[in-house]
């Protein structure tokens, strides 16, 4: 399981304000509580920055680099600032996200290739997002055709099939758990990773439904996600999936989280 | 989504103390809780009480079913205790359950033809009890077979896989799933329906551990399940889960359930 934080994202109120007045001690404090919760990668985005993404973003790596060695998620739609910030990465990093749009797959893949990096691939065109298991599950596969012939290893790449709210239709959440299980039963060696917020989106109990989508998904294939790893309960219902689907040999991970504190 | 309300047992101390003392109060006030609760079947058990068993589950029918038109559920291994006590159910209840053991199935399933019953089926021979998920599989067809062929339709049969405790073998909660996939996938019209305690049982947060196998397993196709129905933060994960695949039209159920405060 790869577990991508999310916290250091600049649509986040505390984080924009951190990001602007360079606070680096916010920033990698944030940092250090994911790392020690158990991220795999640390997600850094300065997109609401706009004309000042490409500076902030640096200054981020930067900062998060000196207090930890685990890889960053590089969080950018932009291929020109992929392409200044890449240099600055001490490990192979992973790339949030590219979609179908010819732009994005010409200014990033040869970079990420490169580089080494790790991607994630939305199941997305220029023109439309893919709401349907089976439109998510063609977009998957052109994705997985693009980056191979990219010459990178398809075990680099990161399907995110799209995740709507259930409150406005009620099978959006059912399309995008299909998908996974279509596109982990049918490529093998690919990953599928989801964000979880959007999918309680309007509803009571939002973190109840995006801890039951993170169980549901795990259950169908998902093997990666974009989620808080200092969420006590989101990693408590993680860990216990991950368990009862025969992949914590002797439940191993399991109890190391529970005698850490790190769930409930 | 078919809730089978799993209170009225013997084994637990209050009950038995209830039914040995002829404490019509507490039974029915488990039984009215469990009806508020959503329960679609009451579970009622004495096999705790042995010798006693058909008069103690004979006056526990009549009690419960004072207070509540929901059917119940007859759970007894026993063929003579099914047969005394079918004729005081005043709606077609379920037998929980029976087994491949010849003894069983002959002294059960006429009855239960007859009365109109549902059947829970358990995957599990006189001998052994099915291990591995090709095990739980083919008993589930066998059961599916002798269910037929005693004129019971299988939209009456609820197969129970069998779920042993992940922290004594790692891999046992996946065969679970395993075969509640390949059951509703090969199977149409046959329902799945598990407990869910056995799953925890000697690990740390054990609740946590039998709400998210319940998700996992609604996720694979399950459609009822043996559980504490005023259990909130258990009927919040089914809630979720139920509306996230798509089956709860406009979210309807999930919202009601908030309001009513059933879910957290």
């Amino acid at each position: 399981m790869i577990i991508i934080g999310e916290k250091i994202n600049s649509v986040r109120k505390p984080v924009f304000t951190a990001i602007e007045s360079r606070d680096r001690k916010y920033i990698q404090k944030e940092a250090q509580m994911q790392s020690e919760s158990g991220a795999d990668y640390i997600d850094v985005s300065a997109s609401a920055f706009k004309d000042q993404e490409a500076a902030c973003l640096m200054w981020l790596i930067e900062v998060v680099q000196e207090v930890t060695d685990i890889p960053l998620s590089i969080d950018t739609p932009d291929p020109v600032v992929v392409k200044k910030v890449l240099p600055l990465v001490k490990k192979p990093p992973m790339i949030n996200s590219v979609t179908l749009d010819p732009s994005h797959l010409e200014g990033i893949l040869p970079w990420a290739r490169d580089y080494d990096c790790a991607v994630i691939g939305l199941c997305q065109t220029r023109k439309r997002m893919g709401k349907t298991a089976a439109e998510k599950t063609e977009m998957a596969g052109q994705l997985i055709e693009k980056v191979s012939s990219s010459g990178i290893d398809i075990k680099k790449l990161y399907i995110d099939p799209l995740v709507f709210p259930v409150g406005a239709d009620f099978k959006s959440a059912a399309a995008a758990l299909n998908a996974i299980g279509q596109i982990m039963g049918s490529y093998t060696g690919v990953h599928t990773v989801c964000g979880l917020t959007n999918v309680s989106y309007g509803l009571p109990n939002g973190k109840l439904i995006n801890r039951t989508f993170l169980v549901q998904a795990l259950s169908l294939g998902l093997d990666s996600a974009i989620l808080d790893p200092t969420d006590r309960q989101l990693i408590g219902a993680l860990r216990a999936a991950w368990m009862l689907l025969g992949k914590d040999d002797y439940c191993a991970q399991y109890l190391k989280a529970f005698r850490q504190g790190l769930i409930e």
